[in-house]
């Protein structure tokens, strides 16, 4: 079974450790809207965290980064009067070192990313959308910021009155992600933010009408449970470009090419609208505290 | 008294600890021949050990780097399939990070540098010889190589055919050499390589003129013991560009400049032959392995 998986960071590390269990082909298409460059490097979080948990060396605890990084580089940067909001740890700046001499040295992200996940002996596919610089931009009354800015310097407080993509609109969906996408039996939505992760996809032209128009079924594991994500910001981000922050949101921003939508049994009283959408609708516990509900999750997702 | 040192790597560096200590206007001008781009990043060595040393962080018993560090970056980077015979800790990579940054937003090496000494609360003035990329390239049957490929990649083992600083005919010394130079009341070339520290500098054009014509009384400490240096390659490339390999080498290739020189003991017969080309010549234990030493080498080359 050929799967293409989207995935942005935390919670879709923990479908993609479910389903790199399965025997299945898979790829993991990554969000680069939250690529940042941070300290001089270019630093990819959403691309990383799926090499990492691929690997089998990322921090599970922490949700980002390597298992039992040290902070040397970051604390010294500190002592150097840097500004080091953004954490990155010692092996993790090794990751962003080797990708930013690739890309100077004339390599796409498509083509360093191969490079990383090959010396870290990840064995399935993880291709960014786009080689394109694209960057989500959150709009506040103290200006138009980086997420990362937002989310991380920020913490998620200032009001958010516009998101936007900023390069998306001339950003190409690459040769690789085309053939994914054409090849695939099962697409499948990892849960994940759909304003700061899936959003950047979608608004790279082409990849939305790929997803519709493409054979394979396309599945999506909603990332909220009532009004909350699992993790992150999505429901403030969600209510600023006047989605519903619900699974009923999630359902509108992807209906026009998504078949089916997986939902927490808690938002049952959702079903209906939902299926009025076209998509057909199940109920899960959507939860992954343990190794056993990634699993679980995997294997409905491809049943789905 | 307003001292300036002239500064290569480990053997300058006890030099300065021993200057540090003393109630003296001190500048340190650094070798740049020395510089590289590795990791993406670029590396000057000589220039961060001056920095290391003057903050009280620099690792004595390796004689490069910052005591304590880690180097979990440069592992991983290994593990990336990078080759890391270059060794660099993870703070020394923190070091290189910002400089790298401040380097391609414009700032020249001598503000980027003034930078680093400032966050490390070193008041004491560290400015390169030139803002210009001057790179000493050894040559070697087995090619042309970068001084680091030659002496910390190859170990030093290739025969050498040639030494010379691509980038010195059209580099300039920066004002603030200049200025260091014409105010200064001594100047001071610590132990170092002559090919490989000094000889970068003296290849910048107006150096060696600006040496010659400065007021300051110019003094050396040879890093010769014998026909040894005391740490790196220097005899084998004294040898290499024609120089006889011993402290009447060293008096040879600055005459013209220098007022005096400090010998070791043991070289009481090279007295006279390196009086004879007009430099002063007094003798002096001149190995440094205790604290003392190096503030006993201090004063003297102050009284010299």
């Amino acid at each position: 079974l050929k799967v293409v998986a989207l995935a942005g960071g935390t919670g879709s590390a923990k479908l993609l450790r479910g389903l790199d269990k399965l025997r299945i082909d898979l790829t993991v298409v990554a969000n680069v809207g939250d690529n940042v460059w941070m300290y001089g490097l270019y630093v990819c979080p959403d691309i990383d965290i799926a090499c990492y948990t691929l690997a089998g060396v990322a921090d599970r605890a922490r949700g980002w980064g390597i298992q039992g990084d040290s902070h040397r580089s970051l604390e010294q940067l500190a002592k150097l009067g840097t500004p080091t909001w953004f954490k990155l740890g010692d092996m993790d700046m090794a990751t962003c070192l080797f990708r930013t001499r690739l890309l100077r040295e004339g390599a796409t992200l498509t083509q360093a990313t191969r490079s990383i996940c090959s010396a870290l002996g990840v064995s399935r596919n993880v291709i960014p959308v786009t080689d394109d610089p694209v960057e989500t931009r959150i709009v506040t009354p103290q200006g138009d910021m980086h997420l990362q800015e937002f989310w991380v310097r920020d913490g998620g407080r200032p009001s958010v009155t516009r998101v936007w993509y900023r390069g998306a609109r001339g950003a190409m969906v690459t040769e690789e992600v085309k053939a994914a996408l054409e090849g695939a039996d099962r697409v499948v939505l990892c849960p994940a933010n759909p304003v700061t992760s899936i959003g950047p996809m979608l608004a790279v032209p082409g990849f939305r009408t790929g997803l519709a128009g493409c054979e394979a079924k396309v599945v999506a594991l909603s990332p909220m449970v009532g009004t909350s994500p699992f993790s992150g910001p999505a429901g403030k981000l969600m209510k600023a470009v006047g989605i519903r922050a619900d699974s009923l949101g999630v359902a509108k921003l992807y209906s026009g090419f998504l078949d089916s939508l997986i939902i927490s049994d808690g938002d049952v009283s959702l079903k209906e609208d939902i299926a009025s959408l076209g998509i057909d609708c199940s109920l899960a516990d959507t939860r992954m505290t343990a190794a056993s509900d990634e699993l679980r999750l995997a294997k409905k997702v491809l049943k789905a």
